[in-house]
């Protein structure tokens, strides 16, 4: 039987989004189904409805492409959506604006492309009786539901670069190069990359560190002859210790953290302040999203594009999908939201960084 | 306890074996052991002692480098060596050769870096006495002990990188390329960086083809208004029709595969007469096995390496490496050589790329 | 005054096609003219009209994107088209039909990008009457009317990124690469990628070599303790000795060393034989041609689509745009064809390949 | 006759540092001179005499990487040198002592590899009577004794790589993302790879612009349908108006621009005020100087290696090699000094870039 479908890409930007897209449409086209893409997220089913048809041609050349050609919200959550009444800006839910709208444009059923935030949205409308289809994403793989997420191995690729061409520019100088890379909860793209790229130090969200011991290993690196070192540090990760003691924790702490100068320049300073050496910081930010997805990302992404039409095809609504080892599968949004996937301090990664003579944070 | 411990890498070379072998010196040397790099494979334990001592300064800076810095070897098989006698060359096993120079260097234990080949060799020699541990590489991704190895990303990688630039001569001349692949039983090489690079056909070892259906795709794709498509073949795909038919199975194909020019030559030759369309034809072959690995080649490496130091320390000789999930674990050499990891016609993978549209085989 | 100007891309494609296109519209645009595009070269204004508007949104982010949004030709040359008469093919100028065709579109003039070939038609029609400007496109960099030509540079990286991959495969195996890279006529390819990619013998189309001197120098370096060697031969390099002499020039010899397998295989078989060293040939081929263009080309590209249309401005028609020195100049296109650029044997790149202990060609 | 050369690298790394290297080793040797490397640049010969014999096996492998296996100085200029004297730090001029070091090393020659500051300091201890050769080196290409120098091509490059990233992303989220690059005085790599990245505004320390100007063309770009705009700063590009008003030059400027978080930030900042748009700010910084060399930085740094040793082999001290159109060829290093090659606000580039519809300052 003939369907109709929409899909949406909310939330920051993430390389595989168009991988998505294309399997999405591709696997629907051939079961004869059409494709809606609704434009920068859910903006787009709210104030009118922007909405343009997907076909084979239309997402033809984009696999290789990053960013998402439907465009992502800016504005954002439609449980919490900036209206503009007798000259005052009100934030109110308008979901139910979503689904008369999503209604008008006669698709049954809603492919909801996103991360924590537009999941929990998803899940809501669910509930409201929409017919939602989740597809997880996040760069720094941070979400409990799958065991990956597209985008994350792009980003992981980006750094590793950025730490090789670092490299030489400390080997050099005898420099210590910090680089704040993203990461506000769980620092898998720093343990990772910084693994991959030869890192010195890496410092997580999840592992509390004292700068007097970053100081401290840095030191006797440069003692056993190491001219230089390479600082990798999330942007979520704080020291325990410090002239500035910075709690975890969003709220408070980001203020603290941007007064500083991001945390990668103020881990630089006080590295300046204890060690002999030069001190230099590099902040990848949106480098890392950018850019063409690697192969395991457009395959995910492609994969999960698949699996989102056959959900639709079984009527599995409320579902998400997810990557459990090497099999694409799904879980139930609901569970699979606000479950964070976070770096296991005492987990094998981490022990085989420290054997390596890595210091991870502590 | 001190140890002193040597290293040797075998068969082909693959992005990651330098990551091997730095993380077993940073890791052995980090427990005050010593390592022992032997040269060139077995060759360098069986014509005369190829031995140095590798410390973190001769593994700086290699972490990112294709190849192996020991070399590999050229003859190879001890059990089956080219021993010159009376003027004439003899194959014989120099099992014991191996082991009574393998005595004189002072090692307790041997890390055997290779594939199926120098795997069997490891457990050889390990029944005969030897303290071994093995670590498992194939480009192919082929091994069934493991869920992957070390370089096959990397070559993924190669492969897509030459499918993005195929595609854009492709569409401008509307013609047919056709791109030969490693993969002499496996096709994971073909079917991943063909779904990567989006490919509208891909022809694997696993899956039995016919030439006529390939030309049936690929004209059906012009009538849809495709104007070029990308034809991805492993090296080990045999139609199972056309002209000549090539029987599966090493011995017999290889040479006539050879005489047709290589696979890829034949099967663009087909093509070429049975549709419409210019093809042109492109032997990846060794752009594959070359260059910087990727960040999951230089972790997975980095944490085999690591790996294996902890089961010297444990006494497991006679175990290799390998992934389970995301778990590094060991399993027996016995039991890993010789089972092969092929890609399943009916799994979700290869279910995935036909409903997006390409043709796998058939 | 607004105009309407016209362009078609010809030939091989080349990265950079799509930076002119670009170029040539936006600039075209500001002035308020109108820019149509001719798809597949010639081939899209002789059987029928195939043309399109172009406008800002239609290049839109294909600056940094290979080949051609306007396709090229496939049969090509209309003072030399097979035309089907009576179920013969009939090979017949159609210059009148072209321009029969052209006038019917409205356009006041035609951009012609495209090589020797391309050009050669562009000057017959402007001798006809047709208000042309020439392009040049060489991705061998052949041209003598111009300092470099677009597409070059990306080429020599994509060679030079390929011999820095087999370098570390080569040296692990102990083998000598030989890589076969374009350039039928003229040898830059091969000498700018080989001194980058620290190639250790080049052979070039316009110095003859011996395939003797080439085993010495590979045997030299050998006993100096070189493991490996690298040896880079253009398409058209032909040796002056060996088993079976081939002449220097297009037509017989050409069909000779196809026979051979290409001119990379006949010297690697040639040092196999000679030298005891193991041998591995690649063909680098369509690789060369494609993929995103450097920043160069992008910018050499989109400078050359910037003079094409000033040139129209001004009325120079029968021009070609061209690079001298560092500035976008303009030359008669009955001027610029027919003349080779060639790498001259005595030149100082020559001269300082040799001191840097490359041997080329001789 | 045998001769020992000596050779340093200072200020700032840069890739082709290593193709110089190993070029003037490599002709040197083949001359069958020595060649000594001096590490941490004048420092390597001021405070001890740091000197290592470098031959054909010590520059193997480096021709591809970024860097100088050589070291360059922290402390620097010898002619106004810090030395702790009473427990207090003086600036004297040493280059008596670096004369006296370099006379105890035994080498006839000194190549000094730098930017103005160094050449300076050879040309000073050539006046000494020292047998000095320079070799020009800046990333920002701002020499205007040399048509281009090594390293600035890699940094383009670069920054190319950048731009390409950013715009996927600057799409999807309908953003302004402002890069802030190198260039102090000269704004080449701006310019240069603005063209090639796609940027709609450009701006650099040779043209004043307005932040009121800049805030328009974005506007107008939006209002023509383009959802997003690219920016690229100059480091040393400061607005004619705005808040603050930054003085052009260095000494006064560069504290103001610090205190506003870099001129980046500042433009970030600005825009944003004056549009609706939201803005993103990203500092390329260090990425800028390290990795791989671009094939053309490794071909001119080996031809500049070569050419430096055949100014030795003339006895044409005091001399420094340079770029002139396709040719090598050398002029005094006091003729070289101190003159910039900036950008021409009227040149043909600023004029291309502009009918390509880029605001280029103003």
């Amino acid at each position: 039987m003939s369907k109709t479908v929409a899909i949406l890409t909310g939330g920051g930007d993430c390389p595989g989004l168009n991988a998505v897209i294309r399997g999405v449409v591709r696997s629907a086209n051939q079961k004869g189904w059409r494709v809606l893409g609704i434009e920068d997220g859910f903006d787009g089913i709210i104030e009118g409805i922007k909405v343009r048809e997907l076909n084979r041609k239309s997402v033809s050349g984009i696999l290789q492409r990053g960013g998402t050609i439907l465009g992502t919200s800016n504005r954002g959550n439609p449980l919490n959506y900036p209206v503009e009444k007798d000259g005052e800006i009100h934030w109110l839910d308008v979901s139910d604006k979503v689904i008369e709208n999503f209604n008008q444009i006669g698709a049954e059923a809603l492919i909801a492309v996103g991360g924590d935030g537009t999941l929990k949205i998803a899940q809501h409308l669910y509930e409201l009786g929409l017919n939602v289809i989740g597809i997880p994403k996040t760069i720094d793989n941070d979400l409990k539901s799958t065991d990956v997420t597209f985008g994350y191995n792009t980003a992981v690729g980006v750094v590793t670069e950025a730490l090789d061409r670092l490299h030489t520019t400390a080997e050099s100088h005898h420099r210590v190069m910090v680089v704040e890379v993203m990461g506000r909860n769980a620092g898998w793209i720093a343990l990772e990359s910084g693994i991959a790229g030869g890192a010195d130090v890496i410092l997580l969200p999840e592992i509390p560190y004292s700068i007097g011991h970053v100081c401290a290993a840095i030191d006797k690196r440069r003692e056993r002859g190491g001219k230089f070192s390479i600082v990798v540090v999330a942007e979520g990760a704080f020291p325990a210790d410090g002239e500035v003691v910075v709690k975890v924790g969003k709220g408070e702490s980001k203020g603290e953290v941007e007064r500083l100068g991001g945390i990668g320049q103020y881990v630089a300073d006080q590295i300046s302040a204890c060690t002999a050496m030069e001190v230099r910081t590099v902040v990848l930010g949106h480098l890392q999203r950018g850019g063409s997805p690697s192969p395991f990302d457009r395959i995910l992404g492609s994969r999960f594009g698949v699996k989102a039409v056959d959900l639709i095809e079984q009527g599995q609504f409320g579902e998400m999908v997810s990557l459990r080892g090497r099999a694409v599968i799904s879980t139930t949004i609901a569970d699979a939201v606000g479950a964070l996937n976070l770096v296991d301090p005492e987990g094998e990664l981490v022990v085989a960084a420290e054997k390596l003579g890595i210091m991870v944070g502590r």
